[in-house]
């Protein structure tokens, strides 16, 4: 994951991309990431869905999707100087306590 | 990140919310979080959003933002079977093909 | 609809809120708002989406994101000077002749 | 704005499309569709953001996205049997409550 980050950051530097890179430019392009993606998914039955990854074409542009959702996510965090993973447990954490197990099993409505 | 990846996955199966986790469902879920977090940004001078960091309240709003988008976009590629960070660096060398650094120094202009 | 625009443009030049009102800041923030309506829908199956608005308090959730986005979607193209319902109607003459009816009845296939 | 909703809707019924219109599925393309109009942007600056209607390109580019926006965002309305520009006022009249204009005169903060 760290590995990544610096991946991410390099191939932005050597093209002097960071003058582009600004919070809300990379929240910006990771927005039309995620809109590329729901894109792949959109006209399909929820059956096909779950199947997408068996059709090795569209098994293709999902995981090229996630992956330029991945790079953008990477590249906002590293630039707020926000650890990714850390701020998922720390998230996981605190939604564990507003959705009890005893109190959300099997219901998604909303606390 | 495989341990976040099996901390989202047991959270979900503890509450049996596996039934909501559908690609489609996830994929919108992650667009409705990186609504909430372009929402954090969208009213924000670019010089605002650059230092959005260094405001205890702001930052730890965005901090959790980021960590709901990194939550959902775990679960989702959980689900479809995809290694995250590998799909994210097999994107990023497709990328460098595309943009070669003598050619797209300084320039944001898509190829 | 032109009654519309007058009134969302009034609305923010009460407020002084044109200093906000950038294209980019209307765009991050009609994303935002799509998100809020994605929030509605997305753990529903397809058959409780169907039925959205038979719950009256689902309903008047929705209808109220609905607004939401009809209202920076006005807003954005007010300020690009752009009529919202030619610019509709443009693109689907554009549209018509990219799927011909013969060739995509009952086919989501993109073209 | 009635007249569009009945060509949108003609469109679909033309194509047998009314089967993959269903709310969610309009509502991943309507995302879908803002994430292409936030590509339009993301990279530009403020000041090129705020002329860029004035590229012809450019502006033939942000008009055709903002045209698909409308579309989607239409055709999610007729189907769910929501009255678009009447959502939109009712939602303006509630704004303007909950943002008095002398206490929100310049400011964007949140209520």
């Amino acid at each position: 994951m760290s590995d990544l980050t610096t991946q991410v950051r390099a191939f932005a530097e050597e093209r002097d991309w960071q003058q582009f890179h600004t919070p809300k430019n990379l929240a910006m392009a990771l927005a039309g990431e995620v809109g590329e993606l729901l894109a792949e998914l959109q006209w399909l039955t929820p059956e096909q869905a779950a199947a997408v990854m068996e059709d090795p074409e569209a098994a293709a542009r999902v995981r090229a999707e996630i992956g330029d959702v991945m790079i953008y996510l990477t590249r906002l965090a590293d630039v707020l100087g926000i650890d990714l993973v850390e701020a998922a447990l720390t998230k996981l954490d605190e939604v564990a306590v507003r959705y009890p197990v005893h109190q959300s099993k099997g219901s998604a409505a909303k606390r």
